[in-house]
């Protein structure tokens, strides 16, 4: 295939970016079912935590003033019975974590008091100060602290945060639908037996993951590439937030049939938008809008869908899930043990491999930088991958790159 | 609480690493239920991908032979009619990726050749080498190469590469199913109401999502703190294979029912193997073997719960699911703007922020290294933590640490 012009990535970069301008509206989740969810708006707390004073050790609660004067020459005997009458100032065990008694601001640790011989009674010879070991109401929050913003992941540790301030239910982002187009001709969904004269579907079940990995959800359609109506009416249904389609984005005699499906047709449509980026694997992806949905055409070659899924669509699919846009890959700087080619005018892709040097990564021989090939080199030889500038010819032997991680244990492994 | 002696983090590591040795059993998934799961098995290719020679691009498919001694002086014509007889020699236009005709071995590129006036014929003016613009059969993978390591995770470059190798069922790892006992006697599940004299129990729901997150089932009990009956009763029903329980760590005079409860009744108890261990926050958390399930004692004060859980009842459950051992964060070296400080003998772990200067953290005033608090400072403050191991006294300004972090894009977000 043969563009006449390619389009500079970051024009169609910046296309995404106007286009699907920002995350999906709110809506409101039990606290249960909002792990991994963006919050959509800041989470401000209604109450104080602790929502009391309470103990921050095991030991005797009692009420620091009465312990002035306190030496070894006048010790201060406290009681625990609290309805005895006379002069011993009074003291009540307590747990870490309990509510202090109205009557106290002080906790005495327990190891560092002797009981009498009934257990009822101990001496304190040094005056204790307000607040010892006391955790005040309010020293985790107060009501009004904002507690998160929006925009925020919710992990295990912002779950118990929204816990302890006894949040029940949270506002986050919807997740947006996907649907996938599926108009390659020459592949079977898995499950259909070995195909003849043609190959198992790779895009279908690798784009659902990586849409779900996006927070994203999917449907998936098979319309074919017989006919162009039958194409379009699998596109147009207004259900999605976004549209894959996948397959016929070259210009070849079997991909005429797909750009008729997405030529502009409607007030809602603007047709292909762009067609043809200076990326690769992937430049014959192109994007656009259809009955007022953002779309994609992505090649059906699985490397290039992969990429051109990274580099495009999955942004747009993290923009409305409220994720970070850019690809969601660790990075870390690493030297280069051999050239990486590439070629001025397009942003290329190319996976690399840790060696056996700490530090230090090389390309993975024979990866075509436009690969019809299956997804081997990318996925089992490969640690990660760099991204060339178009402005590059490549990364010399010994500079230093930043890389792209699939996995970070295998770069740095904890030793905790 | 004042513990005679601390059991070293290390040993307590050991411990873990001897006493739940490898991952559980494999269980069979279709692809499709899958992803985020870690492979049982090595996975081996059961045929060729590509399963035939298919075009490399769109263009024309001939017999490279029929090109010999093409030149300019000496074009040679190519018919597409298959069926006539004379000296011309056929020609079948091809799709990118379509399967080649039994009698070709090459494509030539649609743009580099023209069409006669009728469509029927072109001219070659140079040889084709065989094997020009096509993808050999088994050129991705043949059958029998090793496609996946057992251990990896199943991520969307995993499900396309077994999608491609026609793998329908999977064997993965089996989820490790996780009991949680919550005694805390303080403590009110949300949903509730606001709880008098009781705060909300912070450490099922974000356990719950830590579980989830380190590949576990989980399921919750709460048998309070009043009968140490109750409490045995929910440890040691044998349908779990790690049981972690919240609250009575220490030793305050209410933990006591807690540690009666844990102790070694039946043959398959070894009880608190060890009690007590030189790591903050959460130093009287504890771990042993009861009814042959190996269990965590965690502190109640969900900071403790949580350190708790990541250095050891974490590494139990990651082990079994098939994970990486160590801590689940991305580690990136960052300088210390300001001394973070340690008590020598103690694993400290100490949240931090980044600052504006880029590579560049300080510690989080105020986080005390033994929390009774609540997670704010740890959550909404700190952007990630560093632990500090047992023989140093911190880490001075300046330094270079290795900081465990939250969030990859918040330190370095991706260009593209």
């Amino acid at each position: 295939m043969v563009f006449a012009r390619l389009t500079p990535l970051a024009d169609a970069t910046a296309w995404i970016d106007r286009e699907v301008a920002g995350s999906l509206e709110a809506e409101c989740l039990s606290l249960s079912k909002a792990p991994g969810r963006v919050l959509a708006r800041d989470v401000v707390a209604e109450r104080d935590s602790p929502p009391f004073d309470r103990a921050a050790t095991d030991g005797y609660a009692l009420l620091a003033g009465s312990t002035l004067g306190a030496s070894a020459y006048n010790p201060v005997t406290f009681r625990f019975d609290r309805n005895a009458t006379g002069t011993f100032p009074s003291a009540a065990p307590i747990a870490l974590g309990s509510a202090l008694p109205p009557d106290a601001d002080a906790v005495v640790p327990r190891q560092l008091v002797e009981l009498d011989a009934v257990g009822n009674s101990f001496e304190i010879i040094e005056p204790v100060a307000v607040g010892t070991n006391v955790e005040r109401v309010g020293a985790g929050f107060c009501e009004g602290t904002r507690l998160l913003r929006s925009g925020v992941r919710l992990g295990p540790n912002e779950m118990g945060l929204l816990a302890e301030s006894g949040i029940e239910l949270v506002e986050v982002v919807r997740r947006p639908h996907v649907r996938l187009v599926v108009t390659s001709s020459d592949v079977a969904p898995l499950g259909s037996g070995v195909p003849r004269g043609a190959a198992f579907d790779v895009d279908a079940p690798m784009l659902t993951a990586l849409i779900e990995r996006d927070g994203g959800t999917v449907e998936i359609r098979r319309p074919g590439r017989e006919s162009w109506t039958a194409i379009r009416k699998a596109v147009a249904v207004q259900s999605a937030e976004i549209v894959i389609v996948i397959g016929g984005s070259g210009l070849g005699a079997n991909d005429l049939v797909v750009l008729e499906a997405l030529r502009k047709c409607t007030p809602g449509d603007q047709g292909l938008a762009i067609h043809g980026i200076a990326f690769r694997p992937g430049s014959s992806a192109g994007i656009g809008r259809i009955a007022g949905m953002p779309f994609f055409l992505l090649p059906g070659s699985p490397v290039s869908c992969l990429w051109a899924y990274e580099m495009l669509a999955g942004r747009a699919v993290r923009r409305l899930s409220g994720r970070a846009p850019g690809l969601p890959y660790l990075q870390y700087e690493f030297a280069t043990a051999r050239k990486i080619v590439s070629d001025i005018g397009f942003v290329e892709i190319r996976p690399v491999r840790l060696t056996s040097m700490a530090g230090v990564v090389e390309p993975i021989s024979g990866a075509p930088p436009e690969g019809t090939g299956g997804l081997f080199a990318t996925v089992a030889e490969a640690d990660g991958f760099v991204v060339i500038p178009e402005g590059s010819e490549g990364i010399r032997p010994g500079t230093r790159a930043s890389v792209y991680l699939y996995d970070d244990q295998r770069a740095s492994p904890s030793r905790f």
